[in-house]
């Protein structure tokens, strides 16, 4: 094989950057496997359209067909986005035997183990590192680099969208309303934002990268989410003032054998790696045995990273085509299903309570806690701006979620305790 | 090739990190490469010790030649140390074929070109990303996953040792020669700091990253180092006041087709990614044109981190090999080596100064400095503890190094100066 022949389909912004990328570092790809990649023909909408690059017009072609049913292309490379006819195409890509790269985050959420089962029954790799985190290599990291450690906590910043919101109401003291529309104006958030504030495109990666990282099945629905549109600005300043940043938070966990999966908004110390992730910036903290902590930083999304990271793919599965082990990606999964029950989840916890500024409150808020054996780290109260009404806000030790829910019930039935204002969870180590 | 078979120089906590690793991870490791990898002797000064891991005692063998000179082995990992003895050893090694992983730092900093080009004569590869920073594949990211990519800028903590005594100085307020004590004690620093106090380590490291991301060739000597021992509490207070942090930094740039590569103290804003790592932990940051700002994080040393790394890197090997791409690991400088001149050098600057408390000297000092086209970000002017003594402490925009070493020629030159206390170069985007 001197020569790998490529199909790409869709040259908007992402497509344009891989034909550049390519072109550019041609020598060095070569290099590096051992073979040249060659763009053979491209699937647009518009064949007559002016491009803002430099390729053979006969590369161009709107029929699928020339790609798909293509005997001389060896590799598809999706970047047209869109969701029921993409998906077909690639469903009849690889039924053809074709390998294939793909950028696109809503069709790995929606039909990505499918395709994954269709391409190990066909011998064929999808590789989809460019949807998860743009411009970070998270999975390759953990299915390679990381190969050969047992991962026990994969932790991070996986839409932009919202740690951009995030950290504009934390720099700004401005209202979740008002950056999201800023967002919007921006083009960093979607007219429809809801896949994102109520952290369901977060969830579907943490699904993702948890499959990876602890090789076991887990879904979509496995994911415990707490979006962000209930955080206000009295809790980012109550946490900062007790040292921690609030953040849309993906923790995936592993302990005997168990899996618990969260994405909710989450309480870091200050000088956590992940707190000072700003604006559109996506992390991923891994917390290997033998590695310890890594973290890897970078542009959540982007078309050059994108471009950038399609291609790092496409060299991949370049190389395990000339490997001979192509139909490689979906991993059987290594270990039985099995999550935590909520008396196995344990986690540290803020709370805040507005309650009666009148004797006795105090002393019976916290008997509610210490008959559930929560124990705290730190309490706090303050008065409230209404007369005779004050807020207390607190940070407890590690307890498990039914001693949190059977605290909060008891909690909601106090006389004295008004409302349970809000409630997050508080992760990271505290130096 | 079914299986793959391997010759360990060395038993010691990092090879035996080595040993379990791969015996822990052989189904995976098989899935990921096609192929078997088996260990077949270990070389060991004392065959008869007990050892803390499982193995066949017939692996075991003081005579190099076993390995070395033995047409089963295919590939060398080198985990046992040292430099001369080990140097020798692998030359051989390259001679009768074998490919070589090695987590050797000092080995590759002393002979790493030379045995690079002995091996690309060989059409052998020497993997040693274990070498650079211990738990962060640091060299991969460089070589292949950016590799579609033009690399402007890496800037990084890649010595363990400094870091951790910065952080103590920083965070407990204490001296660089009680810290240094300390990390002795505890087995972070060497009974003799010198080569990773005064930055020769970590200019050793920027050397081989910027080779390999601007694919130039760079040596040690091009670097300029600075080490930590001038560090003083004073200077890390006011760097604080001013929202800095001051850390050992190694930086390479590129612009223009010119190189500068650079490891000193350096001051970054306190929510700069890389001011918040800390202890002996090592980060890496990279700036490229396409994919823009991503971070690497991690442990530095440590043996499990190494070992995982040497098992990543034995990984990569193998598929080189059966790729038939081996002997690629050494890679031709694409670009003539060019070096910024003093007039090309842009940075900003943190200058310190001790001077007469009298009417004119505050204007005296800033005329020199606007005659030389010098302006400044921050100016700040203190009482010093001696009568008729102050302090000016200021931050200057971004000048060329030819600027400012006329500036503190001059400045010394001044009656009213009585000494340039400390300078430090500032890096990182101000939020």
């Amino acid at each position: 094989m001197d020569k790998v022949k490529v199909g790409l389909c869709g040259l908007g912004t992402v497509g344009t950057g891989v034909v550049r990328v390519l072109e550019n570092h041609q020598a060095r790809i070569k290099h590096k496997l051992g073979c040249e990649v060659e763009i053979v023909k491209i699937l647009v909408n518009d064949v007559k359209k002016p491009r803002d690059v430099i390729i053979d017009p006969s590369w161009l072609t709107n029929d699928p067909d020339e790609l798909v049913a293509n005997d001389e292309i060896d590799i598809i490379v999706e970047v047209m986005g869109g969701i029921e006819d993409t998906n077909k195409l690639l469903e009849r890509a690889l039924k053809n035997k074709k390998q294939i790269v793909t950028a696109n985050k809503d069709l790995m959420a929606l039909y990505g183990q499918k395709l994954l089962r269709l391409a190990k029954e066909n011998q064929c790799d999808i590789l989809y590192d460019a949807s998860i985190a743009g411009g970070i290599p998270i999975v390759r990291t953990l299915d390679d680099g990381l190969a050969s450690d047992h991962i026990e906590k994969v932790m991070g910043i996986v839409n932009g969208t919202t740690n951009y919101i995030m950290t504009k109401m934390t720099d700004e003291g401005r209202s979740f309303d008002e950056v999201l529309k800023e967002a919007q104006e921006l083009g960093f958030a979607e007219a429809d934002p809801t896949s994102d504030v109520d952290g369901l495109d977060a969830a579907r990666k943490m699904a993702l990268l948890a499959n990876l990282a602890f090789k076991m099945e887990i879904d979509l629905t496995d994911v415990a989410v707490k979006g962000i549109r209930d955080v206000t600005q009295a809790d980012i300043n109550f946490a900062e003032s007790l040292g921690y940043t609030i953040k849309l938070i993906g923790i995936a966990e592993m302990h005997d054998h168990k899996a618990q999966v969260t994405v909710e908004p989450t309480l870091l110390p200050k000088d956590h790696p992940l707190a000072l992730v700003k604006n559109e910036f996506n992390a991923v903290f891994v917390h290997g045995e033998a590695v310890g902590e890594t973290m890897f930083y970078g542009p959540g999304a982007g078309s050059m990273p994108t471009a950038t990271a399609v291609v790092s793919d496409l060299m991949e599965v370049i190389r395990n085509l000339r490997l001979g082990i192509s139909g490689n990606t979906m991993i059987d999964p290594q270990f039985k299903r099995q999550l935590k029950t909520d008396q196995e989840k344990y986690s540290r916890h803020f709370i805040r309570l507005a309650v009666e500024d009148q004797a006795g409150a105090f002393q019976a808020i916290t008997n509610v806690f210490s008959d559930r054996n929560v124990s705290f780290a730190k309490i706090l109260q303050l008065p409230a701006e209404k007369e005779d009404h004050a807020e207390i806000v607190m940070t407890t030790h590690e307890i498990s979620q039914e001693q949190l829910l059977n605290s909060l019930q008891a909690l909601e039935k106090l006389d004295v305790v008004n409302r349970l204002i809000s409630h997050y969870r508080v992760d990271g180590e505290e130096s």
